[in-house]
């Protein structure tokens, strides 16, 4: 499969990675110049799973691709707040054949990738691998995981591509998951980052540490019901036991893991993509007239965090 | 005036040292064997408004103070969570003549000293002074500020001493006032703690930096409001408006001051006073049914960062 991987950071190397590995004539796209430049001059360097991997593999500015011959698949594993301008500037990549999918942490992205490409070309889902950039060169990748993706309507060539995606996916040891409902795993996911990613951010700890405190359940359960009341605005009827289950699993599955907005504000002092995450509840929750007090208060003090640091992306 | 001044900790020092410096009788009680023992071995030293300064008081154990002759005034200054032991351990103390002053940070303190000490012999109030403890035998004095108190009730030999109070902390430049009040100016000194030394302690800044951010106003004013709420079932009704006003004086006032509740866990790695604040109004919200998920949600957070530091007291 021909595939443009855009956004190259941690989790975008690991993609790339593994895809180029299995075969897959994989490009790729950032923004980052720093890092543009390391992966033009050095390759794609990453740690992965303990051994140092190097591969060479064509990188571009994302207003310099190539854009014929067409890309099957462009693939999304950005910054969120970086994807709206992203996804305007690659508009020449998405042809007739090329659909588009977005792994990203964040809820609403189909949204803005939905105004360059029409549903019937979207793929969406989330991934639970985790991906750690140190430095512009080098990457670092650990831990067991696992990603899903689902097609965004049910058109039936929408739908073979989602199958034919976690086929290439699975041959890469991706270890996909096919879903009915994408939209509804993304919210799923967001319970994940809204609360881990959030509170260990905010009280720089890991996954494990965070979970072994004794409010640990209680605050999990009181961010996850207001995603669940938000959700349910838009007809995601979100299991929240279910959905706890799933976050609180965290601690012992990934439990050694920063989260990537710890990385992101605490190792790296950029700024975080809370309004994608527990910003977009309150965001959702107040048009819709839905109380989020945690979620409001959580979104308040990461952007008090970023601005106590002066958070600024390097680019 | 014979005073014990029950808690020699920051606030405790500045207490003993003006009142001592203006004439009063001053005996200091303390729990902590550390700082008792700097106390009778280098008597109470602090570096007052750029000045090193020591004096040699009667300091004891909270068990050893001698109970005779009979105190005008024990005046408590620990921290909330070593109220009730302290109070109870200092029974003997409360004679016919004895008034007992209250001044700590927290909420609900008269309701603990009120097992051992009738309505009519208790003063109630709160500090605006800083107060900055480095070491067990060392502490940082600067900074403006002034202290209020009140009679918790109307019986006039009570309302007469606190008038006395007044006019000696007046005398030993505690810039004291009067209250009508006293539970209503505590909860309005609530108000700052449950905004400034929670915000302050979780995102680790002074009080000024905090107030230069961007969310701090929506952050303190829907904190105020939860206040003003529990308040209201208790018959103490807050200015919002005034008493947001007067949590943001302090981003002027007192804006290079890491508040007391950074100075225990952020700086000493101890046990914050947060069930006492924001906890009290979690918890009083709760019993009354008024909704305080700020207060929860930032009582969850500081009791997750005090587990994750493992804080502990020393003594």
């Amino acid at each position: 499969m021909r595939i443009a991987v855009a956004g190259v950071g941690g989790m975008g190397t690991r993609f790339a990675l593994k895809l180029a590995q299995a075969g897959n004539d994989v490009t790729l796209v950032e923004t980052w110049s720093a890092r543009l430049a390391a992966l033009k001059t050095q390759g794609l360097q990453a740690k992965l799973d303990g051994q140092e991997v190097t591969m060479q593999l064509p990188a571009y500015a994302p207003d310099e691709v190539p854009a014929t011959p067409g890309f099957d698949l462009v693939l999304f594993l950005t910054k969120s707040m970086q994807l709206a301008d992203l996804a305007r500037t690659l508009q020449p990549l998405y042809g007739p054949q090329t659909y588009v999918l977005c792994l990203m942490n964040g809820i609403g992205h189909e949204q803005t990738l939905g105004k360059y490409v029409p549903q019937e070309r979207l793929l969406l889902g989330n991934t639970m691998w985790t991906a750690q950039m140190a430095r512009p060169d080098h990457v670092l990748l650990q831990d067991d995981g696992s990603c899903e993706l689902g097609s965004l309507t049910a058109d039936p060539a929408q739908v073979q591509m989602a199958q034919t995606v976690v086929d290439v996916f699975n041959q890469a040891g991706l270890k996909p998951r096919l879903l009915d409902d994408p939209r509804y795993s993304v919210f799923r996911k967001g319970c994940v980052n809204g609360t881990l990613n959030t509170l260990c951010t905010l009280l720089e700890c890991n996954v494990a540490e965070f979970g072994q405190t004794t409010p640990a359940h209680a605050l999990v359960e009181a961010i996850v019901k207001e995603f669940a009341a938000v959700g349910a605005k838009q007809g995601l009827h979100l299991d929240v036991a279910e959905a706890v289950a799933h976050v609180e699993s965290c601690y012992t599955v990934i439990g050694e893991h920063y989260p990537s907005m710890y990385q992101d504000l605490v190792v790296n002092n950029r700024p975080t993509e809370i309004d994608y995450i527990n910003g977009y509840v309150a965001r959702h929750g107040q048009a819709a007239g839905v109380a989020t007090p945690y979620c409001q208060m959580l979104t308040a003090q990461v952007h008090v965090k970023e601005q106590l640091r002066h958070a600024h992306n390097d680019q």
